[in-house]
């Protein structure tokens, strides 16, 4: 018997639609509903079968749900979730998938009236956006981090990670602010390191890239206004990242110039050895 | 017919094996000959198919060979062919796929008695190294640059070029100071980039990465002594390339503590613009 009665997604790109079709997959609701802004992708996102049905109207989509997940841009997550708890019944479980959460747990910790709000990110993506490239997998032995503060109902937080396990998920929680910290590291420097290796490359040279240049700056072609807001709603923490960063680059770049190749490769070989930690 | 009597590779990791298995599966030559100091590589190399037969002998090696391909560390590269010119037929054409030129050119350019030596760098590689990762399409649809000098034999370059555009490479003629000005944007930057946002990431985060950590920082696991190699016989490029890149970094960050939203998304537009350029 599905669990949920009825799931909506609002926001059916790459991670909304991939979390429909994996609910589907899985049999965990009785009807599963996608709100979104964008007329095509809620067809693409039924024609892939990642929801039942559609609308473009978010309080006709959550009037009826017992679960809805938010999946949009980290500067939408707070409005949406507040026009959601005006909409949806007493009770209900709200989630999101935004990339951080101190300002989303900050802003939503008090002054809900019917939605059990529970912070997440999913730590899975792929490299094409959109309900087209949906993947029913994406999220198996994948990590999601959940962020209940000290005001998240504790049922609301478990029913949250039941559904993430369910879809394959290792769940771990963690303060907003520890997750917020961590991401810096783990997910926007790479994005800031990739973009900035892509836009110092002199279009000229483009053609005498190989793998290693297509591999590191991979995560560069995401969507800048996306990832704007994200380094925006991280500020302090991404400063903080990039303060280390900028330590390791000019201690990487003193060896180098004083001809010091023992310093050198022992610098080299620390990115190694966390990048051999990670595997694959 | 085979184009060639006796090649011979000498080197037999990834590249040095790819290149046997690629010229074996197309008949290139009569025989292969596999030499290096790894008794494992070479044991490794004879039973993906990539050589013939082996030996730990350079001299014995080439005495016979009309062809040699030196795939060895780009310091190792000006002493081999030196070694090799001295025991080889008159005649016989040499050439490397070494990662960086002008230091080799310089040392070879003059001084050789029997080898014709043509410098080249194929643009391809694998995240997994030595000869059991050998791949026969290694070099299909990749970019090879040939770095011939004025005294370089004109008849050798174009045997070279034969060589590789028979293996399915595109081959692109460059000079040497040329093709290294490029590579340190299109290879030596990224994998710097890469190794210190690897080294930058606390180990206690490593768990929270996920696709684009991994991809961002994979060719940080590449050998560090080899890439210290690289990076020093391409110093001076090398810190060339990191004034740009520091300049681009410095801009993001002005941008993201001045919260100037519109130049941030700007600058990393300019990242995914020359990002989505060059595809996959």
């Amino acid at each position: 018997m599905p669990q949920w009665n009825q799931a909506t997604i609002v926001g059916v790109g790459l991670i909304g639609g991939s979390i429909g079709l994996a609910m589907r997959a899985r049999g965990l609701a009785k009807s599963i509903v996608g709100v979104g802004r964008n007329q095509e992708s809620l067809v693409d996102a039924k024609r892939v079968g990642a929801i039942d049905r559609s609308t473009t109207d978010i309080a006709g989509g959550v009037k009826s749900a017992d679960l809805v997940v938010v999946c949009a841009p980290v500067d939408k997550i707070v409005g949406l979730v507040q026009e959601i708890d005006r909409h949806c019944p007493a009770g209900t479980i709200v989630t999101d998938a935004g990339s951080t959460k101190s300002e989303i747990a900050a802003a939503l910790d008090q002054g809900l009236t019917n939605a059990r709000f529970v912070g997440g990110h999913p730590l899975a993506g792929g490299a094409k956006a959109g309900p087209k490239h949906a993947d029913a997998c994406l999220f198996v032995d994948r990590t999601v981090v959940l962020t209940p503060t000290r005001r998240t109902d504790a049922a609301a937080a478990e029913a949250v990670e039941d559904l993430w396990t369910a879809l394959g998920a290792t769940v771990v929680w963690m303060k907003p602010k520890e997750h917020d910290e961590a991401l810096a590291f783990t997910s926007h420097l790479p994005h800031w390191a990739a973009a900035a290796v892509a836009a110092t490359t002199p279009e000229k040279w483009l053609p005498l890239t190989s793998t290693g240049w297509a591999d590191t700056t991979r995560i560069a072609g995401g969507d800048a206004a996306l990832w704007r807001q994200i380094f925006t709603s991280n500020r302090g923490h991404v400063l903080k990242a990039l303060d280390k960063f900028e330590k390791v680059l000019a201690a990487l770049r003193e060896a180098l110039e004083a001809e010091n190749d023992a310093k050198l490769e022992k610098l080299l070989n620390d990115g190694k050895n966390r990048r051999d930690a990670v595997g694959n």
